[in-house]
């Protein structure tokens, strides 16, 4: 039986923050320093299985960033060819340098 | 004086849906077919000045692409080092194909 990787979280990456409905955690591979993933506790696979669940998400990504001053992106994957790998939502928060090197869909 | 671009949208990009929060029109130089912003009403700058109006975009952003099958990213930029220009928060909804050359922070 294949059980989902995201819920009811318990590792291998280290949770740095819990509510009562999402987690917040390091992923395997940041590609940066500070990339965490959010990650609601409510299994759903994409944003428009159940969009409360996706702005619930984005929510409480914008609050694990308040108070902080470093540029960002939020960045969420829907399907394979978008990039998504675990099939339970989860948000990406990118800190941003200038000059990192990171690429988004309009940068060369 | 220097009035905001996003504030009540007129153009020059033509709006493809509005809601009485939110507009969705299509970008200047879309990076695919089918590349849309989702912008909230409210004039707020970041998404970590007000996680409710974050929340609100990324919902309609959801809501945008329901009965759509197509996979796709969801991304949102904060400061410059993020490739925010306009400054009044936005979503962007890309529609993603395998192979369509886009990039994100993990892809090469």
């Amino acid at each position: 039986m294949k059980t989902c990787p995201f819920c009811d979280y318990s590792g291998p990456s280290k949770i740095l923050g819990e509510t009562d409905d999402a987690y917040v955690i390091k992923p395997i591979d940041p590609v940066t320093y500070g990339h965490v993933l959010v990650i609601p506790k409510r299994h759903v696979e994409t944003a428009t299985e159940d969009p409360e669940t996706t702005a619930l998400a984005f929510l409480r990504a914008a609050e694990w960033m308040d108070g902080s001053d470093e540029d960002f992106n939020l960045i969420q994957s829907n399907g394979p060819a978008a990039t998504q790998t675990v099939k339970h939502l989860h948000v990406h928060i990118v800190p941003r340098k200038e000059g990192d090197g990171l690429s988004l869909p309009w940068t060369p």
